[in-house]
């Protein structure tokens, strides 16, 4: 991984749901918890997304929230 | 839960770590992947944020970015 | 609040527009001023949200700019 | 105003901190509330930003979070 | 230059496509690499946004990760 | 490129600052613009960043303003 973004959460794509030029992509986590991602449709298209593959959630850390 | 942020992680506080205004916190979830959060260390203050708590890392939909 | 999100503007929804996958929904503020937001139509949904409700804009401090 | 950013709140610096490379400025609101912004210490300095100053916080729409 | 977001790259508006509320406009800059932007398209009626125009691709450095 | 992210501007790194938890990247494009980025001083440490090394900038479509 050469990317700065510090969160990686590796699953499999649970659901994709597009729109327009928007998407929704879902990806499972190992303990049964949810990560759902707003995407553009195009990136859908370029990355050949598919329910059932492996893939991971990026995020960086500066846009996670804690609620405690 | 009445947030319209659609991903919310729970897990547990692995680690705070403060430097002037700002702090990374870092929560391992249940299967063990973490999530490392860039807050404001006044939010450390308010929520009384301590190792070993309960939390769960918040974040909005639009700013997860899928790898695959 | 147990939220780390530094932000919490309250007001009372003005309009809400969905189109797909999306919805935009503006609160306006005590002193006139609105503030517009970029949701999931999905969070419109389950949040059971409607005009003339009281709501709250929430914003993670990392996201405003400054003009002067 | 030429730039897409839906929101921009009027209002007065009330408060800024600065530690290293990170500043906080707050603006005070037209009816009492408070929104928080963590820039760079570099902006502050660039924009010649001073408590009592008239100033705008500006969000991108897509930022925004609805609590209700 | 009154924003405190610390990037501004200048070029010219290369395609713009709008799909209800939102719009994707693409800027090319003056090394031919192009910059993607997903705004409403309420934005792109505002400020009459037309293929052609120069227009900046204005970002905050908190949201700009490095990949090296 | 694996990623959802449309953007990916490629440079040279121009300077990088750290300070505490926080750093400044700043990467000069082919055609003399610059793009500043604020990064974990972890992610600088992580992926050993130097001043003059190819790197990239990469940006979710949704964090893209355009001012026109």
């Amino acid at each position: 991984m050469t990317l700065s973004a510090r969160n990686r959460l590796q699953g499999t794509i649970a659901s994709i749901e597009t729109d327009g030029l928007t998407a929704e992509v879902t990806i499972e986590l190992g303990d049964g918890q949810h990560v759902t991602s707003v995407i553009t449709a195009n990136s859908v298209d370029r990355l050949e997304l598919e329910e059932g593959m492996e893939a991971s959630a990026v995020i960086k850390a500066t846009e996670v929230m804690i609620d405690a």
